[in-house]
């Protein structure tokens, strides 16, 4: 259970109103994810957290899909269940299939692995 | 430096030669890359290695850039010098220009960033 | 549920039970928690474990505030669920405000982002 | 050697010039750190994150060398030695002793160790 | 839950029921672990993957207790709960007692400290 | 470059000169290594953590070599280069071969992948 409230859309007015109004839209879901309620106890947190997701990942030379296939793999790394969970969901509301997340994954296995390989035989980089 | 021998081309023969020809023609490269030569201290352990990552690097449903900023991301959170440097080469010769680097590792940041504030806080899994 | 078994009061006698009445007259708390009962399977390490503990966490030049804040950061960042709820606790009954858990997440949020940054583009360090 | 070109403050102009010219006058530092010199191959991410660093360890509830405090912790666990080097420094700016980081320290090495012995353990979560 | 399906015995034929097979005999186990059910979504990744554990795994000049201890190590560091179980309960099989598997955490414990006290403080290497 | 005084082996007097002695005396090196001078920087420190440490990799139910292997993985995984190396080089005091180190770090390839894939999916448990 979150160490801190979960501020409900109840709760909040006019400027952190706005923010919730403007992640429902900009997720296209009908409410507003715990990651962001969490965030609302501390409002200029929120507001500087949500206008910088939106310059991160809003349109730009990288395509969604693989912006949000770097989300899963970050969150994977650091085994953050929130947030694989919500980019897996992420991605299949892309229309990822499993082979896709499949194929993914394998990349994240075989690299974890080999990191830690090279790390610990302090293997001089040769590849730049 | 290297905590163990890196094995050279010119000490190796039969099976092990087979397979660091295979890697330098795959990758198009004119040496063999030091993780290889590493990996050559045992030599079943590199065969089947680098038959596994054939096939999980080779053509599947996600295009190549995709997995090697996949492999960018992983070795990124894991902090690996040797692969940040070797994904970072392998994005460039596909064309990848400092424009879309910069907005993958602002992926990263931001995701590293938020996977602790969630964890720290134990929020619970709402995105399924 | 843990692997090991979790040593009970009962169960202990002459010198893990006076640590076990140290451990809760430290924390003035009625049990002793699961994290010791784990340990005290292995009693010379429980008795140099809890030694050191008490060193670490002892009167010294930093206040407890701000090391129970530096057990929480370090305790996020490792993503541990006994550890980041013990630690919050802590902080809750030092009277330590939603408000100030989330300026001290947002700091954790803040440079694991940075972190990962920095080292996916290998910037070198100008700041020493 | 960084993977992306560090821009110069020769370079830039009107808005990044005085995100620029405001990073060294907060930081009160005679040149803009290459944290943000990287950054501004992306200059819309730059104002995004300048706007929250200042939020984050701007005036507060938590006092700025808690803080920085925590920014180390957090580089530390996650061995950024960019990230090390300065938040190190920046603690010694505000005045802290050798004494004060090897207390600080103590508690990273503390909990570090103690986060891996219950998770490897799988201990339940007793102090909330 | 596991955000792709499981495969089952009996959805499968020919090349994945082998390996299926072999798992089973090789581990002496009576089903097939969720591990190898997940990664049988891509089945050539299955074999890839299945054919290297067995070289990694198999006989050796390490001996299989020391092996699964590391596995352990690993998983523990990187906080694994399925890994974490998995190998503690293929620990118990060979024999290894509660007293065993404490001191091989307590190393866990004191190194996982010691790393992060020497990388915060950029401690230069002198035994090689 | 060390954030911190190495403290010399001229510097102590009285107990941390004792405890720089036995340090010397259980490694059998000529020197005090650089984790144990900075550690000096904080005597009380200094003595519960050499305390404990003799506790743990002192005699018991593992053997040394098991102990030194384990610490050598959880170096590589927290990618510590002082201590990969000062693991490393005990190994191979203690005769441990490159084919055995090379199989250890296969082993921690292996299953830093596995832990990835498994934890990138939320796969269940089941084997405990």
């Amino acid at each position: 259970m979150a160490t801190v409230p979960l501020i409900s859309e109840e709760q909040v007015k006019e400027k952190v109103r706005d923010i919730f109004d403007d992640i429902k839209r900009t997720f296209d879901l009908p409410f507003v994810p715990n990651l962001f309620r969490a965030m609302a106890n501390h409002p200029a947190y929120l507001e500087a957290s949500w206008n910088r997701f939106k310059v991160i990942m809003g349109p730009g030379k990288l395509d969604p899909k693989t912006k949000e296939f770097l989300a899963l793999a970050v969150s994977t790394v650091n085994n953050c269940e929130y947030c694989t969970n919500a980019h897996t969901a992420g991605l299949r509301r892309m229309g990822v299939s499993t082979e896709e997340l499949l194929e993914g994954l394998a990349v994240v296995d075989l690299f974890s692995g080999i990191n830690k390989f090279l790390d610990g035989l302090r293997v001089e980089s040769d590849l730049k």
